[in-house]
């Protein structure tokens, strides 16, 4: 069916010449000027016709591709009984960003930031037998979560659309079977929406289990830092595994050396006028048991927190009364001499570093050539640096290079750790009764409409992608004039017949105001019908993304169009459908 | 694009064979018996696959019916800030049933159960001027209603769909038209869920605003009372305009009788042996000012509050103390003989009986013959009692009928009371600032799906009309044979390939387990594939509405449908499209 023309004289799309003063990055800034969306609190947003235009062909797309891979779509609700959460233990470890409330007969409720809870109480009592596993159920809801600072427009808001979805199997390779084709569906979407997106190893957080990728999105505005290779890896800083050279500085015994005013690695490095890498930095932190556990990585790395609580079973910080109490040196801290007891774990990449740069113990000390076995010991070797630019790729060790990147999704296999805790169990084939094995996989809807605007527009406005645009075309007759007008509708109904999406800026406006609304708005194409141009039978075709323009002759107009919009079938996103308009 | 084939092995629809305990009505207990439903909390429920696949249908065809008269799709919160409830003097005057919350800043916020505020307060600054009038914003969207008794599943529900549009006009006239154009789209709504639907007249209650329609699924189960004529005229009770003709006993003087022990208008029909019709029931109140206001109304019907109100300016009952201090007698109350300065209303029924029987003003007697004019006066006639069938309809005068119904919608002329109230004001084409005149409507999305079933059901299960059944043909293998699965295999695809949603029963159950879920389930027509049909070359089809089974040559099977299929265009909701499959 032919979509009805929009016409920007009825279109309730208020654009902005100025951003209002809280936007700080393109999207959020865009999106408010475009006439897209409107805050409604902080944190809350309103969109408005055309937003909501994108917004539903985001959910359209991810829709097809849950269908494609038999996932079957439901609706839970957003109000959650707190018995749920009471159960999973999250009502009490959640904290404040749970949004709670109470009803009129004094029921705990909560806003859903999730829905594990939910689900796995909604099949706990029907899904019975292991020969109705596996099971994709997934839904497409407004979800809640209470920021402290909600900012960034759509990136980090409180109110916010997701598509959730969460598996149930008897085995594991089940699991992993349905990972594989979610993270594959996940690439899809990313693809359709013409996303330059990196899936990475990344931490699974609040929600539980153990495997998870996100996919992010590449983008300065981005909150998380990522390290990736040209060979496709790609890790979240906070998870990626570090393989470092810490270099050498001098093999040639054990040497104290006096570092006045040296409190720092930058400072010991500087001194000795050697490079950061060639330094050993210390910290001195409690495991869970409470032992005294000294770690230590390349001076020119930072401790991975989750690394070295995972690598110690717990590893706080010493404060400096502790430190003291303890006998140690803050910004001089070393291997050499430690308290007894001290339990010291090292990153794996100073084992093949045979004399360290080190904290002497002692204040205004440091050591050069402490050596590894002769010298000191070192309990446990383990990755626990912070991976960064630079360091060697896992997969093929070509140097990773850095970027930002908004988590526009993420998939998790959460194990059983819901099934166990809430009870939900299934009849295996060997007569057994044991808890589902779950995963669960997030696409953030409207933050994925944000990061697209992060990565396709310029200062002029948006350019979307094809297959998210709140329209294809628009047409714009430059004046009021009843040739130029009648040859637009024509050309705009023409269009339309093409199975385009088509606008006609029909407003009484001046040009300049049409195509800087057109620009910030940002329909991939742009066909100009002006006076001059028709009396030499042509118009003007202008492509939003490169901001090319061409005249075309009205007459091939049409064709062009057509063959444009067959070649675009082989691309996923749309992006550079219009691109043969352009072909010399 | 051709629907993928369902499978009932992998769709999630755990039928069940009884009904849980509190659902007393048909749609209550057959959305949970199908498996299309389950409840999370009191008035909160969840969607399995096929209950969302006909909310999905619905939610498509009021769409679809939206954008046909220019509506614009958005989508606002459900979480609204305090301030905007205060602004229109709802937030106070809302009651329990509005869902509060706080967040962790402590601001106040409401989830939404309407979007008035919302929306006066999203177009107040930038719907400037009438050249941008009218213009009407619809959204599709979660609704919370804390209702104090949730019952009736998604009948009376706390958390529930609703498709909510509002407009803005510079003139009554504009308001009327979107008025009249959404009042069509509702009935065009109605008739594609296959809706048997009354248009009613209603009162405006909580919402405000004066003119409002009221669209009524005709059902039983329906929490309203309503009055319909084969004209098309049809009334909430509590707003319909009553014309009723009372009967005259005797005229023939003044007469006082002994009535001992009659305190009701049956007592003392009984006592007489006269109808109730010939009878005059008289209510003693105060109007907001004060004023005692005594009103008469026929002794077969009963006083309309809200008339009553309107008419007085206010009628509050007097209480048994206060109709004492009046010197009042209930139960014996009559015209003749009131207290000095009671006004008196009558319903304009009496106007045409010449003399009355009714109370004396004293207790254990009343009066026959009481004349207008000779023995008593009346300061006011009104519409003052409740419609009831038997009563002549407005429009054509024939006797109304009585039934019971469902509302799924309500359109309103809201006037200026929220644009007035939040200052939201334009600049009229004669340069003056003046309120937005708006409308609202309302259909309930999930409420339409209970409706539906309401209508179409019966002891076995539901029957979907075609327009928003979860598919429209189940094919039913009958046993695991490899020609009959096959076949049925077979004939899945041929139908599918005609454009008709097909789900396959290929489960390892008895046949009795397969016709039993299919008809509860309520797919239109059943494609049933046996052994010995296959022998014979015949199929069996069974029409779920009428239960007609006969069976069919496997060879004109597809011929056949695509011949229904081709039939049912002219039909709106599809409910009949298979019959011509049982045409002789």
């Amino acid at each position: 069916m032919t979509a009805p023309i929009l016409r920007m004289s009825k279109l309730y799309a208020p654009t902005l010449k100025e951003s209002p003063n809280d936007a700080e990055i393109a999207s959020h800034k865009l999106l408010l000027r475009a006439g897209m969306m409107r805050k409604t609190a902080s944190g809350v947003y309103t969109f408005l016709p055309l937003g909501y235009k994108v917004l539903a062909k985001v959910e359209a797309i991810v829709r097809e591709e849950m269908d494609a891979i038999g996932a079957q779509e439901i609706m839970m609700p957003a109000l959650q009984p707190a018995e749920l959460w009471h159960e999973s233990g999250r009502w009490n470890d959640y904290g404040p960003e749970l949004m709670r409330l109470c009803d009129r007969h004094d029921h705990d409720f909560c806003l859903g930031p999730t829905h594990e809870e939910l689900i796995t109480s909604l099949v706990r009592n029907e899904l019975r037998s292991y020969k109705q596993l596996p099971l994709s159920l997934y839904q497409i809801q407004v979800k809640f979560r209470d920021e402290i600072r909600p900012r960034f427009g759509l990136l980090r808001s409180r109110e916010f659309i997701m598509k959730d979805a969460y598996s149930f199997h008897a085995t594991q390779e089940s699991l992993q079977e349905t990972y594989d084709d979610m993270s594959r569906a996940y690439g899809n979407i990313c693809d359709r929406c013409g996303l330059d997106y990196r899936p990475v190893e990344a931490d699974s957080g609040q929600i539980g289990g153990k495997v998870t990728t996100e996919f992010m999105a590449l983008a300065p505005a981005g909150e998380a830092e990522l390290v990736h290779c040209s060979c496709g890896y790609a890790a979240n800083t906070e998870a990626g595994e570090c393989i470092c050279h810490p270099t050498l500085y001098k093999n040639e015994g054990l040497e104290k050396i006096a570092t006045p005013n040296v409190h720092t690695i930058e400072e010991l490095a500087e001194f000795l006028s050697i490079p950061e890498s060639s330094t050993v930095k210390a910290l001195s932190g409690k495991s869970d048991d409470g032992r005294l556990v000294v770690m230590f990585v390349p001076g020119d790395h930072e401790l991975n927190e989750i690394k070295a609580s995972r690598a110690a079973g717990g590893f706080t910080l010493l404060t400096d009364g502790e430190m003291e109490a303890f006998g140690l040196h803050k910004g001089s801290m070393g291997p050499v001499g430690l308290p007894e007891g001290a339990y010291v774990i090292a990153d794996r990449a100073l084992e093949a570093v045979p004399a360290w740069v080190v904290g002497a113990n002692e204040d205004g000390y440091h050591y050069v050539g402490a050596a590894l076995g002769r010298d000191f010991t070192v309990d446990q070797w383990a990755d626990l640096s912070v991976v960064k630019p630079g360091d060697m790729c896992p997969d093929c060790g070509l140097p990773l290079q850095g970027a930002r990147g908004i988590e526009v999704s993420q998939v998790f296999q959460l194990g059983t750790k819901y099934s166990e805790s809430m009870g939900a169990t299934f009849m295996d084939e060997d007569g057994k009764e044991k808890p589902f094995i779950m995963g669960c996989y997030g696409v953030g809807v409207s933050r994925t409409v944000a990061a697209i605007v992060e990565q396709h527009s310029d200062e002029g406005g948006i350019a979307w992608p094809m297959s998210v645009a709140p329209a294809h075309v628009c047409v714009i007759p430059l004046s009021q004039d009843d040739t130029v007008m009648s040859t637009a509708e024509k050309i705009a109904s023409q269009l339309a017949d093409l199975d385009l999406e088509v606008v006609i800026d029909d407003r009484k406006e001046r040009p300049g105001v049409k195509f800087a609304d057109a620009d910030l708005i940002g329909w991939p194409l742009q066909v100009v019908v002006g006076k001059r141009g028709l009396e030499n039978g042509t118009i003007e075709v202008k492509l939003r993304r490169t901001g090319e323009k061409r005249d075309v002759p009205l007459s091939t107009l049409v064709e062009l169009m057509s063959f444009a919009r067959r070649q675009a079938k082989a691309n996923k996103s749309g992006v550079g459908t219009f691109d043969v308009l352009f072909a010399s």
